[in-house]
């Protein structure tokens, strides 16, 4: 399995924004900010179960992960891969998400809504620049 | 066709790098950072005829552009459509876009290079925030 290479792991552990990629039904590319971690190697995110990406990763489990350093677009990292997703019933997860973003409180979802730990299990991995 | 409101205009006019994601051939979403114009309210990219992203848009046109502003995640905006390409032969456009990023030099393409100019025609429009 491809990995992240370490000059690019200080990049993923500041609280940026990244675009993640999933295959609409119509089969165009839909593409979202959203906060991340990155955790012992491999990038995990939160989704809600009404959400339209939760929904294409049941129907098609592609995912990609792309991350732009603002402060210079010469450093990006993208992740291309295959998502696995495992419920957060607890919310232990989001609120950790939340936590390295600078929240210290749990997500107000809603009543039918559940929360799902999205992980991508790489096949490619792209860096540019020096991280 | 759905257009970009104009509460996005003058994000799309600042020099950002964006995030184009096109299809590779085994299915995953695959996402560079990039250079883009805000042209008369389409987007605009060039590609040398020898990235694979230039290969993959041949092969299926499916491409969606994603601008996250850097100096909040609040401000983004996604155009998910179709990719028409064009020939670039005098290399205008991409000397239009290196412009906007302040070079006014032409790229140093290889001699068997091609230039084209990608246009999105949008089927999906999304922002967020308030530009």
């Amino acid at each position: 399995m491809p990995t992240i290479p370490e000059s690019h792991h200080a990049l993923l552990k500041r609280p940026h924004g990244c675009a993640i990629t999933t295959i609409a039904p119509s089969g165009l590319p839909q593409t979202t900010g959203m906060w991340f971690l990155f955790v012992d190697g491999a990038i995990k995110f939160s989704l809600l179960s009404h959400r339209k990406k939760y929904r294409n990763l049941l129907a098609n489990p592609a995912c990609t992960f792309f991350l732009m350093d603002p402060t210079t677009m010469s450093n990006t990292v993208e992740v291309r891969g295959t998502a696995t997703i495992e419920p957060d019933p607890d919310k232990a997860f989001v609120i950790s998400v939340r936590a390295q973003y600078g929240y210290d409180s749990p997500p107000k979802d809603g009543p039918d809504d559940d929360r799902y730990v999205i992980t991508i299990e790489p096949s490619v991995v792209n860096v540019v620049g020096g991280g």
